[in-house]
């Protein structure tokens, strides 16, 4: 069965503190920018961070990839790419690709995983919470 | 009377990522420089950031103010010295000086000025927690 | 005589990861909102950080002075102005001023002077680059 | 052939910045250790960013991959262990271990790929420049 694709596309800023002395944007910076865009996507599609904290759950990162292809200088017009990776874990996915605005080319592309915490405990919740399966089942993701 | 001199000298490490597409230290990072200073000072005098949290208390910045008078760059040997300024006031003051280990030219001064909030209700203390006073009797503060 | 008012405001966007574990935006970030402001404003004046680099020079910051009034939290809206200040000296002076976008309380306030470097030699500009001079001719400021 | 192993440990101060509004260590700032990491193992074995950049070398990243374990606390001791892998291509490759100083769990493990860039022309260079082969004589390594 088909998936619905769940993504947003949003255009960077790139700060001039983000830019290191090689004169192109710090490697370390692009985990903001894979924040920004998860944000937006939570805005967008109602799975933002303060939801899941007034749910009780925190939603920390355990596994973060980063391909870099091309660097980013200050100045160049930057787009960001995120994609919901649909899973059948208790577990939020997502892909990401970064590319030149004008050109399309391909920058960078990235995938994050995340888990749910209790706030209460702190344990790591095995089975998705019912919000989040109510929130697949909403926008028609079959897992 | 004279007031004791309660002050901490230690030697920085400028990390690749403070550092700008000027090759030199972005004016942005000097916060945590002073940031770490404030927190060796606590460790070293008992006025630690966790003590405050467990006696109730948050204690965030008011007033920052940093006068740069030259650059750093990347691989430079970089001290700064954190001065306590006793004051009568609910608040911590502190002074710094950051200097060229090798020359001792001044680099940079600060000054910065915190405040004691109760983390219960998020208000300001007016007057001195009393483990602020404490610690101020025993260490020869005359305020 | 009058001076025109040259001044930019924008809503700012807080990043999750500018908020401390106090809850709310970590003071040091705040050097970074600055940031995002002179940018924006340059960009919208015509004084813009490559323009200062193409023609030679680097604008390090001088003198960065913060007054925190009230916490930013995670989610706020948050509204920040700047307001260039006409000087005489070969400066780039600005005052800042961060409200909240719904009440319009003043969070914090700001002042940043910057200084003229050759890029070339690394040496302070006592007077004003022409390029400077002319810009605030274009713009009807008195000097 | 058995391969030297070339590595080294370090302790991490947590500044009070990395840590989030979850009061622990943001996820993005393990790229800081990290960094720091291959900082210190630049000083240790002769093959630092300075060094690099004299040569006419930039290394920037290209391939980062962070696995989180376990949360890092403001006020944890944590050890931090970088290993050099062994490699033929033109390539820094660098394998980390994020542990609890007192108990020695695993926290953290990670993966970085860096390449060099030649600083006249910012070319990938497909072969490995002439000193680090001779870098990696030195140290004994059989690629």
């Amino acid at each position: 069965m088909r998936q619905p694709t769940l993504s947003l596309t949003k255009d960077l800023t790139i700060r001039f503190s983000e830019v290191d002395s090689m004169g192109v944007v710090w490697h370390g910076a692009y985990a903001l920018y894979l924040e920004d865009a998860r944000e937006a996507f939570g805005l967008k599609y109602g799975l933002d961070y303060l939801g899941f904290v007034n749910r009780g759950f925190y939603v920390p990162m355990v596994d973060m990839h980063i391909r870099y292809r091309q660097p980013i200088v200050y100045g160049q017009a930057v787009t960001l790419r995120i994609d919901y990776v649909p899973t059948e874990a208790a577990k939020l996915i997502f892909d990401y690709t970064l590319t030149d605005t004008a050109t399309g080319q391909v920058l960078c592309t990235a995938h994050t995983v995340q888990v749910f915490i209790s706030k209460a405990d702190r344990r790591l919740s095995w089975t998705s919470p019912d919000f989040y399966n109510a929130w697949k089942t909403k926008w028609g993701i079959h897992v």
